[in-house]
């Protein structure tokens, strides 16, 4: 891809407003812009903005627009760059752009600004990834972690992996140097403490990419439970609004149905399961199979249970969804639904008896009574929630990784240490070692993009807006 | 409405984009903005931008954000005023909203910084409701009819105007200080001349609208003709896809369909009606209603005949379409269609004879033969259209009234004028006179907003976008 030409693309989505940004940057900038004004720029300082006539050829004004001169490298590319804050008429804008390419400068592709601020080493790969997932946070949380990883923290920690790294690499060659006068200069215990110490962090920070990915998502919640204990109603009651079909037939939700939902900083995302039951119906049955799969997916279940149903019934319910739970990963709350029927309040002290008895007291499974058809108790869900989300993340703290791109990165990473380490403890030759440990610099530099291809930085800025 | 606060609006769409730009305007802006920021900006000049971080209460950083600040009065609203130009996240813009309402601005209601502009004397109110036109044109006839209005063009030919009545009123008054004596200082054919020529521009002016709001919202040009002449199959045609309904049965298309299409530098807007004939079906007779009714509003009626059928047959749906059409406003245009049957050569000249015949020369009726089965010819249909409507824009030079209010405006205005040239044709005493003469300058006054009152500006502001 060209870096040596003139960019421009709309910076702002076209649509209602009162104005639209297009931006133009690379080494022509200025007079490529000047060209298409009333007065040049070129007396214009970096940071400083004129009121400008953009001019047809023929002379028309075709806008009047506050135009904005930054210098290299003082830019968001790093490059000589202007922005033309213009009406938001779609037919300015068009012609606008077209008038930028008839005076020499070419429409971006998708993220090549930030691209080319990547390549002019304002930023490395993992903050440019950064600035694509702060423009689609939705949440305050998501917009925590994105902020963290533009602001290079992930990225200082992956440098301080790679010293280290390199330390050990250093190390090991002086070892390679003197073999043969068979000198060990390197304290074998001390390399493996390094690799150790490396290979721990790197799969910590692969493994925070379950909670990273669920930050920037939603946080899976999945609402199970027999058929007919009110998963639907609870969905429609934690959203406030008819969301799913709800009837008094039992398994009438057949699909799954997603909707999110922001309590305080976190994005959740609800998905209402087919009820889990032995079945006859072949549509019932794959959406059963769904249900576990989902219920596999999510980070907190939402177990429903009939309380007006006998205690042998939802007990049992309620030992099987404890089966189905993975507690390493996922946390379990057992709902007891339909609290607004007469005669329940045994049932509540059956159901807490139940998560408080010595078999599973330790998987720290929540209860919860509360009615989702009258919404008593739907708002101590909505707490509880965020206490166990809070939780969670409390229980992971630094950096959390958000891109799939970076714990396939550093997984691959710590695979190649689990070799070093291995390589070590078993006296394989120290050049055989020093393979792997390049192996594992490789797959760390890939995420800063200190070592990179064209392919990757592709595939990486495409999905990208155009004019970022 | 206060004046006299700050206020703040997103001033670009939210949606997909690389940036959002937040507008703040009032005396507190720079203070309130600065209040939000890791720096002040009370050192910064207008017309100035600094790379600055957005900051939480908490310190914790929401954005990065390039701010540029404009001084009072060298400013869109003629106030101090901040530009936040953040990333394009939902969550930072409203995070940024809910810092700057902490911060002491308040939301801006729609149109409100242009309503200040106006009333900080920046813009009158013809060119306030020219940005609304502008931001909101299609085509390039109406972007320049925008940009003329914006630029003041209307308002100076108005400010004539009103100085020619303001001339009238002084010369009826010397006349009415020195009426006691019976002196007429005032030559009365001169006076009768000044409001003539006053109230011809004020009714050339409001039948401009005419064109003006065809430019603004596209040409109607209306396909009418008798069932099955193939009116869908030449929308289609023009369009390039399948837009309407099409089939061998006639009376296919019963509701009118619209579609619109810029060709060259103008926005047409298409009608396809139902076929004019006689019909039983009740349904079908709504739609024929309907179908004249649509004939009579177009500018351009496209009269598709069916060249494959006898002369006698076709020529008599060309009279019936003759009959309806209004050519002191409307242009007919006779299709001869289905020229790829065999055949059609000497229904062709038929029609071609018609057309030039004696009866309708006059008329300056157009025809084409087509297929628009085929598409043989549709683009020589597409260059008449714009020819047509070229010429339509050359027969009324200067300029073109686009907004409906305009045009009521000045149609009072005249009205007044009319009953001041039969005043002073009658002889009415001359108090008399000079009020129909201020009724028309209250009329004019109306348009740049000389007067005006709040509800007016109200009505006028609300068809504003938010931040504009």
């Amino acid at each position: 891809m060209k870096t040596d030409d003139t960019i421009f693309a709309p910076a702002t989505s076209v649509g209602a407003g009162a104005i639209s940004v297009v931006r133009l940057s690379g080494p022509q900038a200025i007079d490529i812009a000047s060209s298409v004004l009333d007065r040049p720029l070129r007396d214009l300082p970096g940071y400083s903005a004129r009121f400008c006539r953009v001019l047809e050829p023929d002379g028309a004004e075709l806008d009047a627009a506050v135009v904005t001169v930054f210098r290299a490298p003082h830019s968001y590319t790093g490059e000589d760059s202007v922005e033309f804050s213009c009406h938001a008429s779609p037919f300015v804008v068009s012609r606008l752009m077209a008038l930028l390419d008839a005076a020499g400068a070419r429409p971006a592709e998708a993220g090549e600004f930030t691209r080319r601020a990547f390549v002019n080493g304002k930023m490395d790969l993992a903050q440019a990834e950064a600035v694509a997932d702060l423009i689609a946070s939705e949440s305050r949380a998501a917009h925590r972690v994105a902020m963290n990883q533009l602001r290079g923290r992930f990225s200082a920690e992956l440098q301080e992996m790679r010293d280290k790294l390199l330390e050990l690499t250093t190390l090991m060659e002086l070892e390679l140097d003197f073999s043969e006068e068979e000198v060990i200069f390197a304290d074998r215990s001390k390399l493996l403490a390094l690799a150790d110490g490396v290979c721990a962090k790197a799969e910590a920070l692969r493994d925070s990419f379950r909670l990273g990915n669920a930050i920037r998502k939603g946080v899976p919640v999945a609402i199970v439970g027999a058929a007919n204990t009110g998963k639907s109603t609870l969905l429609n009651a934690l959203l406030g609004e008819d969301r799913a079909i709800v009837s008094d037939i039992a398994g009438t939700t057949r699909d799954t149905v997603e909707e999110t939902l922001t309590l305080g900083e976190t994005l959740f995302r609800f998905i209402d399961t087919a009820g889990i039951r032995e079945s006859d119906d072949a549509v019932e049955k794959l959406g059963i199979g769904r249900s576990l799969d989902k219920l596999h997916a999510a980070d907190i279940v939402l177990g429903v249970l009939d309380l007006s149903a006998a205690p042998e019934v939802f007990l049992a319910a309620a030992k099987r969804l404890v089966s189905e739970v993975d507690f390493t990963q996922q946390r379990l709350v057992l709902i007891g639904n339909k609290c607004d029927k007469e005669g329940v309040n045994k049932n509540v002290i059956a159901l807490n008896n139940f998560v408080l008895s010595p078999d599973y007291k330790s998987f720290k499974i929540e209860s919860l009574p509360l009615s989702a058809k009258t919404g008593d108790g739907v708002d101590s869900l909505k707490v509880l929630l965020q206490v166990i989300q809070s939780a969670r993340l409390s229980a992971q703290p630094g950096t959390l990784v958000i891109d799939a791109r970076h714990a396939d990165a550093l997984g691959q990473a710590a695979d190649a240490l689990r070799d070093v380490r291995f390589g070590l403890r078993s006296g394989t030759p120290t050049d055989l070692v020093a393979q792997d440990l390049r192996r594992a610099l490789h797959h760390l530099g890939t995420i800063t993009g200190a070592v990179t291809t064209d392919d990757v930085l592709s595939q990486i800025f495409s999905r990208f807006c155009i004019g970022k």
